[in-house]
């Protein structure tokens, strides 16, 4: 299988998951064991290793990607880029797919060698791009395309300020509507066996109506869906983001997962060393709830 | 002083010149001195930074700011952040600005993670910015912005592709005069005693009538202006960028100046053995080229 959106719908059906748990590693939200003992870059950066690492074996059989959020890498500096590489080995090696949360955009050579970073150099299985630059800052992700990896481009995002340009109305349809109609263009020359595109959107989770028509004018692109649980977005919000089959979308959450043992119910439940707990139960959970939203909305239960 | 655009204005009078120098690895272009043994991304990082220190040293009498574009260091993976890091540590050492080309655009925490990455950790006087994502993807650097850093919001690109998304016509504007409008508004909070603000706008060279309308609707933004040479700007498209007094924008040249020992009358002129001087030809060639251009359009010959 060498396009992206057939190996995300295979991992979608094998796992029985459409979760995508993101990666944000945030030194102070960690569990004890992974606090280190000095406060060095390299320290924290090779507890933040760890902790993913962790992590990743946790969720790893429950469901089919990760995403690591590259921001919070990069703040530990050149350690933290080498702890984000670690953490992309340990995921693909547990065969998770892995999708850099990069929001890169740059134009010609430039974005080549982001390309060649990510996908060549880091092993990432796909990347989110943002589109503000235009098309010619997509193309050279083709020949990436053709080979197994994929794009989401950003096109609505979760953010209250989204609606700052986004949703500014340029001739017939908000500005997101014409970056839909781009990715779409863009992912037709790449349709795998699944009917999906390896070119994907970001829609957030926090714009159901915009939703469903994003869903109509990308009847193929993979959706990933930010912006579920703590930033507000619920299970049916993201139910009309699933093809039929239950593909088609994934939907992803990080705090709300990997630090849910910090506070609420999951803190008295599980509390710091009951992490990893509070990590399964908050995956089968989110993993039910979408599940049960989709067949309410496709009125299959 | 504690304003960047005081310090970058500052730095433009006292060099004399409105170059930046843009640092773009590509390990098949840097002289034959620093092509490493081995094909490792370690060596090649490696001679990478010791490249990027060299290059340094020639134009630091020359400029008053260089530019390194992240992509080609993450394309060496960990190693190359490193370098990257380095690089941005060598400059600052010979009394050089640095703006980190990352193009970063991200939301809340995230946007804060970047922040503390890039201006904390690395120590980079200022960041190239993608707008995509809304005002509240800005707000979170206001604070580094009180403290001396600086932003460059990409407004428009200097790339072909640029019209799909900047050039779309949304009320009364286009797409990029709604971001430079936004640049203009965050900018207003963060105006230093040059009457120049840290929040600056990214205006390519290759769209010489918008960057005329761009100046005009950011007065007191300081304007980093891609797009010189290799992309087809000239010095006479980027005089409108300057403010009366010579300050108040940079135009970046990367490949014309690092690898113009390359080809052309260069490569006759200096060779490999001599980039060094090359470098140095078309850093000065470029400043006079700007300035004289720049006396052209206010009409002081």
């Amino acid at each position: 299988m060498n396009n992206f959106a057939d190996r995300l719908s295979a991992a979608i059906h094998d796992k029985g998951s459409a979760v995508c748990v993101g990666i944000d590693p945030r030194m102070a939200q960690l569990p004890a064991e992974f606090q280190p003992k000095r406060d060095t870059p390299r320290e924290a950066a090779e507890a933040v290793a760890r902790w993913a690492a962790a992590l990743i074996d946790v969720v790893a059989p429950l469901v089919p990607v990760v995403k690591p959020q590259l921001a919070f890498f990069e703040a530990f500096g050149a350690p933290g880029f080498r702890a984000y590489h670690d953490t992309v080995i340990a995921a693909r090696e547990r065969g998770l797919l892995v999708i850099a949360d990069a929001k890169r955009g740059d134009i010609g050579s430039t974005a080549e060698a982001y390309a060649e970073a990510h996908f060549d150099v880091i092993g990432a299985d796909a990347m989110t791009v943002n589109p503000y630059l235009g098309r010619d800052s997509l193309d050279p992700y083709a020949r990436y395309l053709k080979n197994g990896k994929g794009l989401f481009v950003l096109v609505k995002t979760s953010n209250p300020g989204s609606s700052d340009l986004q949703d500014l109305w340029a001739g017939d349809a908000p500005m997101h509507h014409h970056v839909a109609r781009m990715v779409h263009s863009i992912g037709r020359d790449c349709v795998g066996a699944s009917k999906q595109s390896a070119v994907g959107a970001v829609v957030g989770a926090t714009h159901p109506s915009e939703l469903v028509r994003l869903r109509q004018i990308l009847p193929d692109a993979p959706l990933l869906v930010p912006g579920y649980g703590a930033q507000g977005g619920t299970a049916d919000d993201c139910a009309a983001a699933f093809l039929p089959d239950g593909t088609g979308a994934i939907v992803n959450s990080s705090r709300g997962i990997t630090f849910a043992f910090r506070s609420g119910e999951h803190a008295k439940r599980f509390g710091d060393a009951g992490w990893r707990d509070s990590v399964r139960a908050a995956v089968v959970e989110m993993r039910d709830a979408l599940e049960a939203a989709r067949k309410r909305r496709s009125g299959t239960t």
